[in-house]
């Protein structure tokens, strides 16, 4: 075990793409992302696991049917298990994601939007 | 289901004392936690769980039997299950916590430091 910190903007330094969350660390079977967002996602549900979003820097906007959820820097918030979300971001937003290995960020929808398993900066 | 972003400096706002892990949201069968720590912690392992520290403000070293690991804020770490680690924080330092539900601060040591449950922020 290499016992080094793991700085956050530092790993974000190291890639630039949207919305494809990159695993930097793991917790037990779960995985601790960090994804950068821009625009608007797809709706879709993650039916199996709630998803955390805790949002490091920018204003991101969780779409939910019943109400939107708006996030500024420092502020997170849990997408239950089977509620349908859409996050949108009008300027860039970076953000770490926490939910169980494997979970697809598309969800149930799929799509072009779907991104590759990545944990090259893990 | 309230649609509120979970604010960390509000909930850090509502409480002052040191190695009291407050949970403040949930994920799955997991838990967020805040923590204020301040000295030094005792030496405990958690035999069957990892668990992530994120800094939020200060300087937190999580000692290790084969080496120190010095967080300052936006770094992490996860203590791997079993691994032996005494957390201590020469000023005062805020911190995340995440582990699964009902994990015990001071892990299999107890003793005076051991910290009621209080999830009265979530």
């Amino acid at each position: 075990m290499a016992n080094q910190p793991i700085d956050l903007r530092e790993k974000l330094s190291r890639f630039s793409e949207h919305w494809s969350p990159k695993v930097i660390a793991r917790l037990n079977d779960y995985e601790i992302k960090l994804a950068k967002l821009k625009g608007e996602f797809v709706w879709h549900t993650h039916e199996d696991t709630d998803e955390l979003f805790l949002v490091l820097e920018g204003e991101l906007t969780i779409q939910l049917r019943d109400g939107d959820v708006v996030l500024g820097p420092g502020q997170l918030f849990v997408v239950p298990r089977g509620v349908e979300h859409c996050p949108i971001a009008d300027g860039e937003v970076h953000t770490v994601l926490i939910e169980p290995a494997g979970v697809v960020n598309t969800g149930t929808f799929g799509g072009d939007l779907t991104a590759p398993y990545d944990d090259s900066l893990a």
